[in-house]
Parts: structure tokens; sequence; C-alpha cells
């Protein structure tokens, strides 16, 4: 953990509680990581359930009439009553700095500068992390270790303000990363609301397709439809809090769709097939820009190992290969549909990408 | 492997040998898994490198003058010359049956028969097996072990030149599906050819994208644009060979996310959330149609295990899991940017997740 993030924790300790706004899986997740910290938090929730049962899980205490006034508050409502939350937060904690995790940025921020509140104690940030069920019970101390954490400022923000936030950020092993509202909302669009669409709608494509087509699914299409099992209702809030930015994504790349199409229309024609590869290979390096263990996984030899369908065979592979001083710096696990097999592809760098096969092979492991 | 499979190639040997057409990666395959089980390659191809390199990797002897005519022939060329080259195999080996091995069914089908070949001794064939490299020096014999290997027939194919195919691909390890060329085209276009295009429009547009966008990229973006990394060339040729049902199918999806669009464009719009959530549950139950290790992902529990960024800990999670009796069906390795920490998604059924969970936070795992 960094210094300034132990730091921070004794700034809110000082100054009075942690108060949260919320208390579902990202509130009790904040609760719970800040309580291993020593941190005095208290919860709120319209459900005195979900309240009662974050404070059981051991996410802080709930707020009572007596308690000190709190020194952060930390919102974490669904996006559509945030600001109102944010506001009310505002004018019934007059010290306090108050910030929010609503997945969408803009869209609160604009409405409380419509209603004309002061912000020089609020800043909206963002923890990149969830999981496919919410609620208190799935709440995690550590739900955000390694996770980006955006923060939203802008000129106004006071450094008091700021610091404390980005701390309870770092304190809970979050990746601090900067950005406006705007920024926030266009590069979550982009990066996760446009890939969820894409996805869903590829796969609402195989609901009609016959049992044969889909025998012959390989690893493509499970990959590029895995996110399309997401909770429609959760994906529906998401998106409909921001709309603009994604409606903008979705009617370029219908575009981009419709371009290829009509490149594909006519193979044959001149300079068809020449536009057909500048897609393709624009779409290589698009995917060498995303953020891997160690950068691009172009950067790495894939090795495809034959494993049989049980768990302890991969784990002979994995300790085998550390035996074999072979360093692993990616693992797919592919299933084959109709054969008791499993491919478990490993990323290698190029250089030893060699001598592994061979030493896997002589330790009688199957190569593809 | 099963007992036609080891008939099959009996009937091979007692007739001549196998004969392959293009020496590449497929061919190679072929051959090698062919000479494995004792029958007797013949080889050829326009590269007299490329065919004594393969004949060097074992995967046959070049053929000469003065050799049996073939029972067998395989061809393994580019889709676009595969017609003139089906019907050049039929006139110069009267007796032998013919098989392709190109990932189009189609279109070589359709130029034979426009041109009049007797088609009584052919059969198209599609083993849906290949590597991110090609050439003769990338194949194995288990290339083929437990893909599915489509096998086209009409109404004139008799019996014994069907069965000495499919039992060749069942001697190399394949999963026999039947098919129409019309339905392996259309099938691979959808279960194939559509994802390659839409997760390399979807990669290409990261190239414009700023660092910090790109820097929020999690787990459901790699996954969908996994595909984009793939050879622009060797999708030109694919796409181009296939391309009607290909073009029909990405007019259809241009179409479906033009109408996502519209339905978001003004979420508060009365029907407008519940058209939205229709839309992306119809992905839910696409995405439950793709067979998996058992059938659909979804009918397992995911945990969440954080791991030090070393393959050490992997291996030792995974005998751990093994000890514990768990029995993992799954398993996919998520890294987090800019923190020395990796994720391991563990699938295992429902009803054991929680204990599982339990014994390993019992065994000193973080779970999120």
């Amino acid at each position: 953990m960094r210094p300034v993030g132990e730091r921070a924790a004794l700034v809110a300790r000082s100054r009075g509680p942690v108060h949260i706004i919320g208390a579902g899986l990202l509130g009790a997740s904040v609760g719970l990581g800040l309580r291993e910290r020593g941190v005095d938090v208290t919860l709120e929730d319209l459900s005195p359930t979900t309240v009662a049962l974050a404070a059981d899980y051991g996410a802080g205490r709930v707020r009572s009439a007596g308690d000190d006034a709190p020194a952060l508050v930390v919102i974490a409502t669904p996006p559509d009553v945030t600001a109102d939350v944010v506001e009310r937060a505002l004018r019934t904690y007059p010290e306090a700095v108050v910030t929010d995790v609503a997945s969408v940025k803009l869209a609160p921020y604009a409405e409380l500068v419509r209603r004309g509140i002061d912000l020089s104690r609020y800043v909206g940030s963002h923890p990149m992390a969830g999981r496919e069920r919410g609620g208190a019970i799935m709440a995690r101390a550590d739900l955000f270790v390694g996770r980006p954490w955006v923060i939203c400022r802008d000129g106004e923000t006071p450094a008091e303000a700021l610091a404390l936030v980005e701390a309870v950020a770092l304190d809970l092993g979050g990746v601090l990363i900067e950005m406006t509202p705007e920024e926030h909302d266009r590069s979550v669009g982009l990066v996760s609301h446009l890939p969820q669409v894409v996805s869903s709608l590829l796969a609402a494509r195989l609901v009609p397709a016959s049992d044969q087509a889909i025998g012959l699914a390989g690893g493509g299409l499970r990959d590029t439809t895995r996110v399309a099992s997401s909770d429609p209702e959760l994906w529906v809030q998401i998106l409909g809090a921001n709309s603009a930015p994604v409606v903008e994504l979705l009617d370029a790349f219908a575009a981009d769709v419709a371009a290829f199409a009509d490149a594909l229309r006519d193979p044959a024609r001149t300079g068809a097939k020449r536009r057909i590869a500048d897609l393709l290979s624009a779409g290589n390096n698009g995917v060498s820009r995303i953020p891997g263990k160690h950068g691009s996984s172009e950067r790495f030899t894939q090795i495809t190992v034959l494993i049989d369908d049980s768990p302890g065979q991969l784990a002979k592979l994995l300790t085998e290969l550390g035996e074999l001083g072979i360093n692993m710096e990616d693992l797919r696990l592919e299933h084959s549909p109709g054969a008791q097999i499993g491919f478990a592809e490993i990323a290698v760098l190029p250089e030893v990408a060699e001598r592994a096969v061979a030493d896997l092979v002589e330790r009688g492991w199957r190569t593809l």
C-alpha cells in the first residue's frame, strides 16, 4: 500500500467517521476495507435489512443520532438517485467531503450543477470493480485491489478534499486515474459499454441458429460473447445513464459494420481485398493497445497443451512449467465439445517457446 | 479412438496410399496423423521446399511416378484453387476418393458442378482446426483431436466414399458433423466469420482512443477483442470465399446495432428501457446455447481468487483445489493493469461454491 494511503486513513480517523450511504456490494466493500484499516465507518441505506446485513458482515455500524459528523461521505447508490443523495449529503453534513462511486459521472454532476449546488466539497469517483451478483452479502474488503479507480475533479475542487478521496481509494488498493466526468463517461462507453452491447447483440444472433451450427463454435465465439451473459437489468440502468456517448459509439460502429459489408459485397472488385485487409489490420493495431499482464499479448508466443479433462492435470502441467523454469505470461483453458479433452493455451516469451515445447514433449505432454 | 476409425485406416492401407496435395499446416498434420497409424502417405505441393519439409517432418513421402494409385486424395490447398485441384485429382486418379479440407465449402463445390464434373467420388470436408501460424513446420499429428470435422455430402455421394473420408477424420480424432455445403458456409459465417469481423471492428475503435481510456479496460474488452489479433491476409481469403453469407450476417448485425442505438437514443421514452432489456436478454439466451465443457458456463458459479503475479502461485492454487476435492469446471486468468496481482476466475458447480470459498479462505487465499 502506498504511504499516502495510510496517511489518509489517519486523516479520515482523526476527523470523524466515514459515512457510507447505500450498503450494497460497493458500499459494503468500501466499509469492509476501511474497517480493516481501523477507520470508524457508519452505514445508511433505504432498506433497514440491507444496512443491518452490511453491519453484520462488519462493513461498519448503523449510523445513529449521537454519532460525530462524518469527515467523508461515500455515496454508493444507483446512478439514477446519485444526484439527489449527493445534494442531501452536502446539506446534512456541511463540513464533510462527499464522494460517490456511481458507474456514470456526467449525468449526476450536470444535474447538481443545474441545481446550483456548491460542489466545492464534492469529488465524483468510480472504482472499476464489480461482481456478477450484487448485495452486501457479496461484499469483499479487497474488491478494489488492483482495479482502476477514477477520480473526477474540476478546477474548483480543493486539494484537501481531493487528497482525502484519493487516499481512501489508495487505502482500498485502487489504481488512481484522474479524468473529467465527460472523459470518464466517454472512456467507459468505449472500453466497457460498447463491448457489452456488441457482445450481447452478437450472442442474440445465436438464438435462432441450428444446434449443428452452434456445434461448430470455437474459442473465438466463446470469447466475443462471454460478457453477453451479464445482468440485463443492471445494464439497462448503466446504458440509460450514459446513453449519449454510447449511442454515438453505436452509430459509428454500425457504420463500420456497414462499410465492411460493402467492401465484402464484391470481393473481386479492384481494391476490395485491400480495403478488407486494412480494416482487419486496424483491429490488430487496436487490440495491441489493450494493457495485459506486460502490455500486449501479441508480445508472447502461444503454446497449446492437450490435457485430460481434469483439474489435477492442469495443476500438474503448471507445476512442471515451474520446475522447468518456464515463466507463464498468461493462461487460457479451452474445452472441445464432444471430447473429454482440454486445451491449455499458455503464453510465453518468444525466446523460450521452442525450449518450452521441447521440454513439455519430453515430459510426455502433447502440444499443438 | 472409435473402432470404425481404425477399420478405416485398414481400408485406406489395403487400397493404396493416401495422397495429400498441399503440404502446409493442415495437409502435413493429416499426413503426420495417418503416418502414426501406419498409413502409407504420399505428398505433393507446388513448392518443392514445402513438400520436402513436410516429408522431413514425417508427414509422408514425396509422391513419385512408380507409386501405386492412391485410395484417397486429400486436398489441403488454399480455397481459391480448391476447385481446380479437385478436378485435376479426379481426372488423374480415376479410382480414388477425393476430399478437401478447405474452410469454405460452397464456392468450390458450385464451381465443380458448373464445370459438369462427375462428383460421385468427391466428398468435401472441413476440420475446424487451425493455428495462429501456418506451414508444415507447425503441423501436429493431433491437430484435429477433439475438434469438429464437417463432412459435406449430397444424395449422390456413395456410402463407400463417405465411409472412407469419415473414418479418416475419426482416425485423426475429429468429431464428425454432417452438413450440406450451404449449411456449412452459413454456420461458419455465424459462429466464426461474423465474430471475427465484429471483434476486429470493435478493436479498431481503440486505435484513436486515449491511453487513459484504454487504461480502464477490463476483462470484457479483452475477451471481445481477443480474436482481433488474427492474421488479416488469412481472413481476407476466408471472408472473400464466403462473402455472401457473411455480408448477409453483417447487414443484419448492422441493423441490430442501429436498432439498439435507436432504443437507447431516448431511454426515458415509454417502452425504451423494456426494449433495451429485451435485446440484452436475447444475448443471455444466445450465449447460453454455446457448448462449453459441460454445456453453458451459466450452469456454473464463478469464484475469483487473488493470486500473486507468479505461475507458481497458480499451480499451488490448482493443486490445493484438487486436494480439497473441488472440481474446477473452467479457469480464466485476468491481470490487473498497474498492479502485480492476478485474478484466477474459477467456475465450479453452484452447490460446491460456498464450501470452496470457505476452504480456500481457510487456507489463506483471498477470494473476491
